[in-house]
């Protein structure tokens, strides 16, 4: 199988997106077939391997790389002589943020019948948008912590005691989020989210509560990575997380109880089944009292979680076979010669 | 204003786009400079304005026009010399059902920066498939009927009373939607719903229950259209529903309470506000003992209500006026810059 890694993208991860691709070709080496960059414009470039470094972009030399459009069928390079088909089985969408994760990169591969291993246009939608997020777990029966959700206009309280906790509803890798412990920091944590995004979700903040990190995707059945418990701070900043989004170290398995870990496993199948399909997911939790709250769902992860799978060779493999197919919709005009011919 | 109607896409609603987009044409007239033809394969056709009529889409003489491509700013024609862009100031997404109403096509003219009058990608997933819309409009505290999902593998059973209407969960203008009066019309019912869609909706269905359409859309302010009192058989058929998509001559106001107009209208604000910004859309509610329920959201509906409006060409200018904006994301390598240096 050759892959084709997307990244970048017009988001407040692009650079991180970045970060996450040359981990990413680390990891999977020579079946990388091709690098496809989304700057800040829109626009494609094929990225040659070699030059898959971190100083590369930030030079922003990946300007003198040659562009790129997207057809039917895949990606590809003009010249004089036409255009040139960029060969990829499949493309990993690795945009995090905005682009990649809010299903605006799943309808682009989707509409010009891109093979892609990312979150569909439902999936990124309801994962994307905290808020929405929380409805679609409750609906499938998996706790969450209770939330408010205030926009710009909404009178700036809360029902909830402090400490509290602020976040954009529509960004990830701690953007914009902020701890309150009374009303002025509350005040401040609001016009820190209010930056990112018209809505911000409002929780209550559980100083040293245990998290865990559980990713999986279903292939003929379900296929779950280690629980990691994440090294952090009181809350991960974004430079410590952006760390983050270059490990490809093999970490070891929390320290866990059979229970607790088959009830991440099962809020894990409650979200993904009939939603996610076609992507590798990480679900982060919070255990409290001996019981599993859904914290948040990262449809593209970080380097793609590698470093919690045993075989992630083996994993995008499998992703790659198990790809979710549509509906096959014939389109005859039936009806409109039908209602030609009532004339 | 010049416009630009994009219509057809691969979706079971393909024929009722083309008539939606040849009445358009009746009603916005020298307003549109281009109608743009998405067919069968997602190519993209220009088709001029003389041309647009039923026949010459049933004979598939579309294929004898012009190709377009979508690229930033807007669609452009291929030449020997080079690309010629294709002037309109906005689109009016005009594409029902799949790849118009589940997010595909906004993504599309989104990433493309392409300003577009219709719904963006969240709120066409929301109101796109019948189970996230039950979920949004009870979060906002919307009344609708009870439901059940069911999924291809599920046991074929309901705890709802009979008669129930089974749509898919994903369709709208009737397609697959059938009345089940006992066990083995449910069961026929399903095989019918799960021709189109994993996923179905159960309801109870109500005989002779009281409908009722209203459009708007949020300019400065809340613009409502008329409220209509769709006229019926137990269940519109897709032909009649077909028909109804040719629909430019006025209608007239339907005879309503002030109470249930108010609260229509509320629940109308309810649905719209911090999500289909930029779409008029119509609502369909059910009025049972003085209470008013969501039936569901068209967030593009058949030739865009254009007959519910006093003014419909007003109605368009205001829309593209107010067009919603995106946040603005500064792109500028400093995470990474700042990285490098660490090092």
């Amino acid at each position: 199988m050759r892959i084709g890694v997307l990244f970048g993208g017009v988001s407040w991860e692009h650079e991180i997106s970045i970060v996450s691709a040359i981990t990413l070709k680390k990891v999977l080496g020579a079946k990388i077939e091709n690098f496809i960059f989304v700057d800040r414009n829109h626009y494609f470039y094929e990225i040659p391997s070699h030059l898959m470094q971190a100083s590369f972009f930030a030079s922003e030399n990946y300007k003198k790389c040659k562009k790129l459009s997207i057809d039917n069928a895949g990606f590809f390079l003009s010249s004089l002589f036409g255009k040139k088909y960029l060969h990829s089985d499949c493309i990993i969408n690795l945009i995090h943020g905005a682009d990649g994760e809010d299903g605006v990169i799943a309808s682009l591969l989707d509409f010009y019948h891109i093979p892609f291993i990312g979150p569909r246009v439902e999936s990124s939608v309801l994962s994307f948008n905290k808020y929405y997020t929380k409805l679609f777990a409750q609906s499938r029966g998996v706790k969450m912590l209770p939330f408010e959700v205030l926009r710009e206009k909404d009178t700036r309280k809360s029902n909830l005691d402090f400490p509290l906790i602020i976040k954009p509803s529509r960004l990830g890798s701690s953007i914009g989020v902020s701890v309150a412990n009374d009303a002025k920091e509350f005040d401040y944590a609001l016009d820190c989210a209010f930056e990112y995004d018209k809505e911000v979700i409002i929780e209550p903040f559980i100083k040293g509560v245990k998290e865990y990190n559980l990713a999986g995707y279903k292939a003929k059945d379900f296929v779950f990575s280690i629980i990691e418990e994440p090294q952090k701070q009181d809350l991960l900043d974004f430079e410590n997380k952006y760390l983050d989004f270059s490990r490809d170290a093999k970490t070891k398995n929390a320290n866990i109880t059979n229970t607790i870990l088959e009830k991440m496993q099962d809020s894990f199948k409650r979200i993904y089944e009939n939603c996610f399909e076609g992507a590798l997911i990480r679900c982060d939790f919070f255990v409290i009292d001996e019981e599993v709250y859904l914290n948040e769902i990262n449809p593209i992860p970080g380097s793609m979680a590698n470093y919690l799978f045993e075989d992630f060779q083996k994993a995008i493999q499998e992703l790659y076979e198990n790809l979710p197919k549509k509906k096959n919709i014939p389109i005859d005009y039936q009806y409109i010669k039908k209602i030609q011919r009532a004339k």
